[in-house]
C-alpha cells in the first residue's frame, strides 16, 4: 500500500500560541514529503464534544491518510493515546480516547484497528506530559508516513471497548420537534441535529413556514434553501451545507438575535407563531415575500 | 501552457469553523500537488467591498495560478460564479460575482475572459448551496490546476457585464483634501484613499506637518516613512506600504485613539492644528522633533 | 550543503489582515519549492520580549532551513535588518536586531555568522517602508532557498555587538522563590521561569504542595504532571512541556482566577497557605486528594 502522505490537524489549541505551528515543525521534520492541513484549531478549549461533531463534519471531505484530533484536557494522565484505522486502511484517525474520534469513525463505516499508542520509541523525549499533539500524536503520524506499519504504533486494543462520542438525537413527535443547536458557526448560524426531511411532516400545502420556540418565545421562521432568501430582518431555516436545518439570518447572527448557543434547545412546531411580540415583524415579512 | 499548481485563498469564513479546512482538505484531495497559500479569512462577515480592497491589495504578491475569493453573502442565490481569466493567463481569480473580485483584475490589467461556472460536473454533490467555497469554488479551482481548460468551467459571458467593484476617490481641493479611510489593520493604523503626491500642494516650505480633522475635530499628524518616527503620543501619517497615507502612532492604536474607523471621512489641511484642545500636546511633540 | 527548503514564520502580524498571506506569496513566488510552516502569527503587537520567549520555546522543534522573526516596531528606521547563522548552518535566523532572535540563537549554542541585509538587490522594491517582512525578510529567505549563499545578503557584522535578548531570572532564596510569569498560553496556564528543580528545597517530607503568592494573596497549589490532576476548583503548579512550572487549573484559566499576567511576580514558598480567606477551599481540596 502507498504510503501516507497527508496529515489533517484539528485541535483546540487556538492559535494566540505556539502549539499547532510546533506540531507541524515537528511533522515537517520527521515526515518532509507529508502535507498538512489544519481543519480547525478554535474547538473551544476542552469541549470534546464540540470537537467530535466538528471532526464529523470533515472527515468526508478530507484526503487518504491521518487525521490527528486533540481536544484532550486528560492530556498526561491515564487516558489512552490512541490511533485507529478507517476506511479499509485509508484513513487513520489518531488522538485521545474520550470521544473525540468516535463520531467521524462512525460516520465512514466505524473503526476497523485500534491500537493504543505505546510504543514509546516513536514519541519525541519531552520534560513534560501536558503535550501530546507535540510529543505524541506529531510523531507518530509523521512516522506512519514515513511507512511504519499501523500495528508497531503500540498494542491491539479493542475498539467496542473505546470511549463513544455522544450525538443528541431530536424528539420528533407528530405536533412538534425537541431539537438542539449543535453548532454555532462564525457567522451566527446556528445547526440543529434535524433535517429537512424530519420535519416534513410538521410542512403543510406547500408551506414553508415553521414556527421556533426557544425559551417560551415563539418565532416564526421561513424554510429557505440560502441566507439572501430569508426576509430582511426575519428569522430563517436554512438548509446548510450538511443538510441539516439551522436557525438563520439574512448577512446577521441568528445566534445573537434569537439568543441561543450550542446545546439549548429549540422547539420546532407547524404554521406561523401566532400573536407573539417579538422582534420579527410579521406583516413586513409577508409583505416582503 | 503549464498547469497550474498554486491557489490562493481569501475568505470572510474566520477560522472558528472548519470551512476554511474543508476547502483545503478538497484541493488537497483533487489536486495534491497544487500548493495552497491562505491570503487571509478575517475579512469582516458579508463585507464585500473590504474583500475586494485586501484582494486588490494582495493581487500583484500572488504567484502565477489561481485566487479563491469568498465573501458571498448572495451565495446559492441567482447571484453568479465566476471566473476571471487575468494578466495573459498567468493568473485566474474564482469567486461569486458581486463586485468582490474586480478591483484586482482592475489593478493587473483587467479582465481577459470570464466564465460562468455552470459546469456541474466539476463541482462537488452537496446537501445544500450554502457553502460554494467547499462545493463549487474550491474543486473547480482543483480541476484547473490538474488541466481542465478555462473554457471547460462553463459558459462565457461579457466581462463588461460584471458587477464592478466600489472604489472611493479622494476629493482633493486647493486647501484640503476630502478622503475616506480604506482600511484599519490589526496595529490600529488607518489608510487613507490618499498617497504622499495627494497631499504635495498641501505641503509648503519643506513642513511636514499636516491637519487631519475627523468629526470636527482637528489634529496635527506629522508624515513619516515609519512608525517609530512619530511622535511619541502623537498622530501620524506614516507612508505606508502600499505607497498610501495612514494615520498612525507609535507602538499603539491610531483608531482607537483617533476614534475612527473604515468609510468614515479624515480632511486634509495644511499645517498645524490651531489652538485646538486635543489630547495631543502639541508643544511636547515640538519639543521632541 | 544542501539548500535549505524550509521557511519558518513567527510574527506580531495576527491574521487580520492579509500581512501573513502576502509574506507567504512573496515565498511561493520566488521558491515554489519551499515548505512554509506558521509557527505562530499572534505575538501581542510591538512585544518583542514574548516574541523572543516563544521563538526560544520553538526553535528546538524547527526543521533545517530558515527561521523569520517579525516583531519590529522599529521597522524602517536605523534598527538594522539581520540574518543570523547558528546550529553548524542548520538554521539560519532572519529578522530584525531588536533582541527578537537572540534566545532563540542562545538555545542552540549561539549565533555563528551574521550579517546585515543591505543586499537590495535581494529585496523587494516597496512604495513604503513599513513592511520588512513582505519586502526584505520573505524575499531574503527566498534567495537563501534558492541557494544565495549566507555572506551574499550583507556586510558581515560582529554577532557580540546584536542586541541581546532580556531573559528575567528567578530570585532563589532559602524559604522563598521569586519568580515572574512568562508566558500566559491560550488556556490561562501561566508558566514560571522556574523548573521543579529550582523549588525542590521548598518541598519537604514527600509533600506536593507549595504556596503561591499573588499580589500579597495566598493559596495552596499541588504540582502535578497534568492539569487533570489538580483538584478541581484549585490551583497546581504543573511542570508543563517545556519543564516549567506553571499555574494551572483544570479545564479553567488559572490567569483569569487567579489574576495573573506576564511580568507579574509570583513567589513561592514551602507548605499549604496558611488561614488565609481565598477562593480555594482547602479542606474540599485535601479531601478530594
Amino acid at each position: 500500500m502507498k504510503p501516507y502522505d497527508h496529515i489533517s490537524l484539528l485541535t483546540d489549541y487556538g492559535t494566540a500560541d505556539e502549539f499547532v505551528g510546533v506540531m507541524k515543525a515537528v511533522i515537517a521534520d520527521l515526515a518532509p514529503h507529508a502535507r498538512i492541513t489544519d481543519l480547525a484549531h478554535h474547538v473551544p478549549a476542552y469541549d470534546v464534544r464540540a470537537g467530535s461533531l466538528m471532526l464529523a463534519r470533515c472527515i468526508q471531505y478530507v484526503p487518504r491518510g491521518i487525521v490527528i484530533g486533540v481536544v484532550d484536557p486528560g492530556v498526561g494522565t491515564q487516558r489512552k493515546a490512541i490511533a485507529l484505522e478507517i476506511a479499509g486502511g485509508e484513513g487513520i484517525l489518531i488522538g485521545p480516547d474520550n470521544g473525540l474520534l468516535a463520531p467521524a469513525a462512525g460516520m465512514v463505516g466505524g473503526v476497523e484497528r485500534a491500537v493504543v499508542l505505546n510504543n514509546v520509541a516513536l514519541h519525541l523525549p519531552a520534560p513534560g506530559s501536558t503535550f501530546a499533539g507535540r510529543d505524541i500524536f506529531a510523531p507518530v503520524a509523521a512516522h506512519l508516513c514515513s511507512g511504519v506499519p499501523f500495528d508497531e504504533l503500540g498494542d491491539a486494543i479493542d475498539a467496542d471497548l473505546l470511549m463513544p462520542g455522544l450525538v443528541t438525537l431530536p424528539q420528533i413527535g407528530d405536533t412538534e420537534i425537541i431539537s438542539e443547536v449543535t453548532w454555532v458557526d462564525h457567522f451566527g448560524n446556528c445547526q440543529l441535529n434535524v433535517g429537512l426531511e424530519d420535519v416534513a411532516t410538521l410542512l403543510s400545502g406547500g408551506s414553508l413556514l415553521l414556527t421556533i420556540v426557544v425559551d417560551g418565545v415563539a418565532r416564526s421562521a421561513t424554510i429557505a434553501t440560502a441566507f439572501a432568501l430569508i426576509p430582511t430582518g426575519g428569522i430563517g431555516l436554512v438548509i446548510d451545507s450538511y443538510g441539516m436545518l439551522a436557525i438563520a439570518k439574512d448577512q446577521d447572527s441568528a445566534a445573537r438575535d434569537v439568543g441561543v448557543g450550542v446545546g439549548d434547545q429549540v422547539i420546532l412546531r407547524a404554521g406561523e407563531a401566532g400573536q407573539v411580540s417579538t422582534a420579527v415583524h410579521i406583516g413586513k415579512k409577508s409583505a416582503s415575500e
